[in-house]
């Protein structure tokens, strides 16, 4: 082989393999995010959950997830240690390195819905549709986006003007599209909304490990952006990729700043939990296309999906939907301003009514599909916890351990 | 173009574009240190200042600081999505990744701010004048050094014989005369000096996280001094590279060992703060120049950084100058100390005299400027919370949120 | 020289630089891991333990380590800035890359005694320890391994068929070694054993800590196993790397899993300690041959890995080795396990006869000389605290400082 070749190809396997650490590094950070934004009582759940998910996910998607989603053998067969698929073209970076990469995603989509069902579903339950979600659920409909298979007949979502560049619809939509379906399964936390109506507000216990857990996911997000460039070993390739990076980071401060702002209008204070939650939509809010805006646009982008997730939150509250660390708003509510963003500055690769089919395509497939697992599981093994139990605290009960146990605490 | 030009281009731009997201990385280490060593009441007003001084950083920078600084167009209008910048000079990487890599370190200069200031504060008007040093003060003293233009008549910093290579002056010092200011201007906390001149010490309400982001600023200081090679794709900057990397690990650590060892001689204990301080200064005082050191000199030049920071300490509280995090000692102490030590392994890019001349040309303008922003603020909204509200803690009167609600405090 | 060499060289420095980074991350791990799983009397030390012991590595490393394991001068004086080393072979990648990340293995090492001997080892007896472990026993026994000198005459343990891809032995096992030593001369923690041979559970204070720290050592892991193919500028090299980044992620998922459901079994609750501790031993399971099992024998792996932590935690609490984070178990147990896994899928370069030989030059080697020096340590300055102290908790004996100040606690 030529020696340019070989570097290219080392160099764009190194680029996805340090993507695709970014982006478990984000598991680091939804675990944190939540443990931060739940009740001391219910943090060591929470974190087994984060922990469990994402190595359910590994599994599953090593399992069959990825020949659903892109073809192959199960259990990864077809793809061996020297790195040969037995694919005809030669790839131009390592299949396992291509498998890395996609394997993480997975588990981003599966986090988002831990955070919605926090505080009172049953572990083993959630555990249980973790293995749907990332065995066939996700997969399912990534084949149909990022896997290329036709949906619609003979056309694929592409072929109808649908672009998501790195996933505010295929990954973050997803995850929430599930978590809506396991939160109306579920119910609300005891408490929350009182019989006249009122919210009645649940600080999360922690702030600065939810603070962390933010900019664990802003940090892993440069590699769930910067990675689905998808190549980096040319010049054309480079540009892209660093124009990624600086419109992620810049959408993240236009949501942050956004959302603070907004949060201190209508609250008169500097809402910490809204700024993080607008840093965060402003990073879902580029993430369907990172690539063609200018940095100027990428921050009011951002700024949109900031001021969008306060509202969101509040709005979702007044539904009484109830989601502990507002994750629906963020990831789905957010994840589809994303993907209605993106014919704005890519009109070449997409038209309003090809993301608003491929939105409802995914929507609807996640929804039904987990309604369907989650009523299920509901069924067979229950996936609320006991009333006293919820009282109690789920760690003690699911966990037998207390996540602070030399602390004493205000609430039992 | 040639392949192997491609393939330079591509892999300096992913250099860069590592080397930011772990300057990126700094900004949690900033808000977790910050946060560990606060009380318990000023943990969520002072997580607050973190992530939005970083997004108005990353705001201000593109709007106007980095044309300020580097020249070009405002809102980095310049830099198109191609990559293309208008330039004759058709560049070695992607204009956005060198765009990228610039913001990271507005945001550190600012980040070292708002330690110093913290517990007594006005939130608000601390943005107010994170908007004026990321968008205006910064930028002025940065193209005055690294934007190489003249300051005195026709002479640039450089002619006089300055050097810095990573910025221990133009980032960490700079950062450090800005929050003295800040400090001249809003008083120490309420009880920290007692009135017979004593001086209180009021510990930090959570050391795991301080230690947490003295262990994250470590981690980014290798991309905020590797990075600052700009470039790794030959033999020549590829070792230059390297040796930042040993350097700047080797220097921490010196620092490290040299505070625990001389506050056990002053103290009697292993004080875990300031083996903080201790490595963080090994880090500032490196990096002046961390690639012509041989590893022993770089963990020497790390030790006198860890032992003047703990001086610096002390002596600072004698002053009645108070900085609850100890970052005026750290960035500009140790800041300055790094800049005198370059002549002693680059004598041929620095002198003293240009050192001294470069020290005093970032000092002067940067704490000038500072404390008229400081000053004028005050006169307008004012810069310090109302006694009652700093005896509460700012996080109620601020933010309206508790950082740990769950929790059962000692301390109002 | 060849613009293809010169590219090859920097991508494979660079590589160099980011998997050490990445090892460095480790030791955060560590910090938070262990900080999480004492008590919050304990937690000051054990954070200042794990910052002075890594910078400790770095320096004696620096003073003679590398000088001892592989060659050259002490004080890395033989390494000058240029990168040059005065060797007659041109290197194919910077020397002071290869210092870089040849040092943060040495910090792993010692990072695994710390958890071990946590809350009531004097804290200068730990530090003086990790001199000589650094600087001479470390060093040692990677001469007789990665160094490539013989050990049995004039064979290598390579020679007789051992092989040890990234440290399952040699770092892990070896610092697992030095631990059991550190315990049997320390005695287990006042309380744990009952005096009818009942285990008391001493739960750690703070699990998200404990949860942080995993999910940093996971990550770092990728590091510290992928770099372990020393090159990444070919095909063949490329391939191997993803394959390393792709089964280390396997085998943490399969502990993980693994390690909670047999907890479920024997105990009845998803126990988290036990996950987090199941995906650390899937790690270590692994890492002494990531390259050449499929994802599935990768996953199956870490399942065996974290089925037998969980074992040898309880072993080793039936014969009172009294191990507050479960290292010698996770490190140690699992270590030998993963050098036993090798010859499965890697019998061209090892044999089971090789590995037990191997195991055991290394166990030999470094439980003898750990118990030496651990022995002549107690005889000098002492290696355990007073009774006093450790019922009121090493932070306020050794450090002076409370980690949790502002938090009333249950436990003195």
């Amino acid at each position: 082989m030529e020696i340019t070749f070989e570097l290219g190809y080392a160099l764009d396997t190194f680029y996805f393999l340090i993507c695709g650490a970014l982006v478990m590094w984000m598991a680091a950070g939804f675990a944190m995010l939540e443990a931060g934004l739940v009740r001391a009582k219910n943090t060591t759940e929470i974190l087994t959950k984060n922990i469990a998910l994402y190595s359910i996910a590994c599994i599953m998607y090593m399992v069959c997830g990825y020949a659903i989603m892109y073809g192959g053998d199960i259990f990864l067969s077809g793809i061996t240690a020297d790195g040969a698929t037995g694919a005809e073209e030669p790839a131009t970076y390592a299949p396992s390195a291509d498998f890395f990469f996609q394997v993480v995603f997975v588990a981003t989509a599966m986090s988002i819905v831990s955070g919605a069902v926090a505080e009172r579903m049953k572990l083993w339950a959630f555990l249980l549709f973790a293995v749907v979600m990332t065995g066939f659920i996700y997969p399912m409909e990534g084949s149909w986006t990022w896997g290329g298979n036709p949906v619609f007949g003979m056309y694929t979502l592409g072929d109808l003007g649908f672009s998501d560049f790195a996933g505010s619809g295929i990954v973050h939509m997803a995850g929430a599209a599930a978590a809506l379906a396991g939160v109306l399964v579920l119910g609300a936390r005891k408490g929350k909304y009182t019989a006249d109506g009122k919210v009645v507000a649940i600080p999360g216990a922690n702030l600065p490990l939810a603070t962390l857990g933010t900019f664990i996911l802003w940090m892993g997000w440069f590699g769930f952006n910067g990675g689905s460039v998808l190549a980096t070993a040319s010049v054309e390739s480079a540009n892209a990729v660093a124009v990624v990076f600086m419109n992620t980071n810049a959408a993240a401060a236009g949501g942050s700043v956004a959302a603070l702002l907004i949060a201190r209008v209508l609250f008169g204070k500097a809402d910490l939990t809204m700024a993080l939650n607008g840093a965060l939509a402003g990073l879902v809010a580029i993430t369907a296309e990172p690539s063609t805006p200018t940095a100027l646009q990428a921050t009011i982008f951002g700024a949109i999906g900031g001021v969008l997730v306060v509202f969101s939150i509040i709005g979702l509250d007044k539904l009484k939907i109830d989601d502990p660390v507002g994750a629906i708003s963020v990831h789905g509510v957010v994840g589809l301003l994303g993907l209605l963003l993106v014919p704005i500055t890519n009109g070449e690769n997409s038209t309003f009514s090809g993301q608003i089919i491929g939105a409802l395509t995914i929507f609807v497939w996640v929804f039904v599909t987990s309604f369907i697992a989650w009523t299920i599981i509901k069924a067979i093994i229950g996936v609320r916890v006991s009333e006293e139990e919820e009282y109690e605290g789920v760690d003690m009960s699911e966990c037998g351990l207390e996540a602070y146990p030399d602390f004493t605490t205000k609430r039992s």
